[in-house]
């Protein structure tokens, strides 16, 4: 319950930099994406396996690079803009295999989860950012909100709704306190939420896909959760920091969010292509 | 000498491929593609590390299939496509971490691996196929030949470069075989074929991409050749496969055009961006 709690007083500031919108939200993103990934490869240590640091991130640092200079400085034809992502990625996953070249110090694992990294707790949270530069003026406002609508709300009816409800076990060989009873009030909770929110303060011609949203992220950020258990098992941790003493790391606070960024912005993406 | 030889002779059917262009050349990238992750997924084995092989070639699949659908079905606008290859790889991951539900039999490594076939194995040669698509009319031939020009040039100027003026090792530890000399001859004869090959058959207004793409292309296949090399070390193989008898498989065949395709894609991108 406490956890619950602070974890809100973590999120509070946040609200604010959402409503601030635009270069705020991307860059609370970019910060919370690199102490992110400092977290994730620290944890593989446990398992002598040794990501580069350094390559990641300067591999996060240039995505977001390539936001402000295609975002601020130089708008390229609505073509180029993803294929510099593409090119990103190509870049960033070859520096990863270059890394190996030090072939007596380094290891195949240290180069894959080095990849891992750089797309699971880089490039996808970084959908945010992409979401707020594509649908914050279609939605007329921050589509952001949805984002984090759905991992908050998941995260904290999953957990009463657990509490008051729960009787079946969801997972219990990757999180032993998570309930099917609870899951489903999450998923609801976040179907009802993103609807009652894009109902008020978006475009109502598009409420399915608000409710999608609320649906998919609501699954999702469950899988998100599970996943960064998953991760934090094999490599033998119970959090992944220790940002707030006792109570986890910037990890353990947005995992559900990795997944629900990449999912949201697809799912408008589909709904708005027309617009695009 | 022999190896190269045959090499010759698997790689003859190709260039009537690509004479033949678009869906011919997109065919033949499909087939070696999923042959070669085939053969990097099995060359974990050594290591107990076990990637998912339907995940993997579900997701080629699935890459080959947003080609059909947006060049042939319906194409989108200029901005969306790229989106569907970054929409692409942000389910192929998400599937690859969900892998890891089965948490009892499934390790870290397991996921990793596939990711890091998905996308070296996978999605880097698909250049080759998005660079017929959107270079091949610009460029009045197929660009793909300049990605077998710089590989093969490459690799049999190396040879034969370090047969005769070999003197100091490359990098022994990873190759013992390659030197300097060979390596400089290797990206020369690339840099030279290639401004030749557009010189003759492209616009010749673009020769400094024509140059530039036979310079990094050269220096790029021995990085991929390499690459490969450390890949096979590490998992304790000699060859990634058996196709022809005693001279490998098709990874051992195409482990430089893998990484010259993206590279060549991209510098092209570049040069040829406001035309786009």
């Amino acid at each position: 319950m406490k956890t619950r709690i602070i974890s809100g007083l973590v999120i509070a500031p946040l609200l604010i930099l959402v409503l601030l919108g635009g270069p705020w939200i991307k860059g609370a993103v970019f910060i919370i994406t690199v102490l992110g990934l400092y977290e994730f490869y620290r944890g593989f240590h446990n398992m002598d396996v040794h990501p580069s640091y350094p390559i990641g991130i300067v591999s996060v640092c240039l995505l977001y690079f390539i936001n402000i200079i295609t975002f601020y400085v130089h708008p390229f034809t609505p073509g180029m803009t993803p294929y510099l992502y593409m090119m990103w990625l190509f870049i960033s996953v070859l520096i990863c295999l270059l890394y190996m070249f030090k072939i007596e110090e380094r290891n195949l694992s240290d180069a894959m989860a080095t990849i891992t990294g750089i797309v699971y707790v880089g490039f996808f949270p970084y959908h945010a950012a992409l979401a707020e530069d594509t649908f914050a003026v279609l939605c007329g406002v921050s589509p952001v909100w949805l984002i984090l609508i759905t991992a908050f709300c998941t995260d904290i009816f999953a957990y009463f709704g657990g509490y008051f409800l729960g009787k079946h076990k969801l997972c219990p060989k990757i999180s032993p306190k998570k309930t099917i009873e609870g899951s489903i009030c999450g998923t609801l909770a976040s179907t009802v939420f993103c609807a009652a929110f894009g109902y008020a303060f978006m475009d109502r011609e598009y409420m399915l896909a608000f409710i999608l949203t609320g649906l998919a992220g609501g699954i999702f950020s469950q899988f998100g959760d599970l996943t960064a258990s998953i991760f934090k098992r094999k490599m033998g941790i119970k959090d992944y920091g220790n940002l707030i003493p006792g109570h986890g790391g910037i990890m353990d606070r947005f995992d559900s969010v990795i997944f629900t960024a990449p999912m949201i912005f697809y799912i408008l993406m589909i709904f708005f292509a027309d617009k695009l």
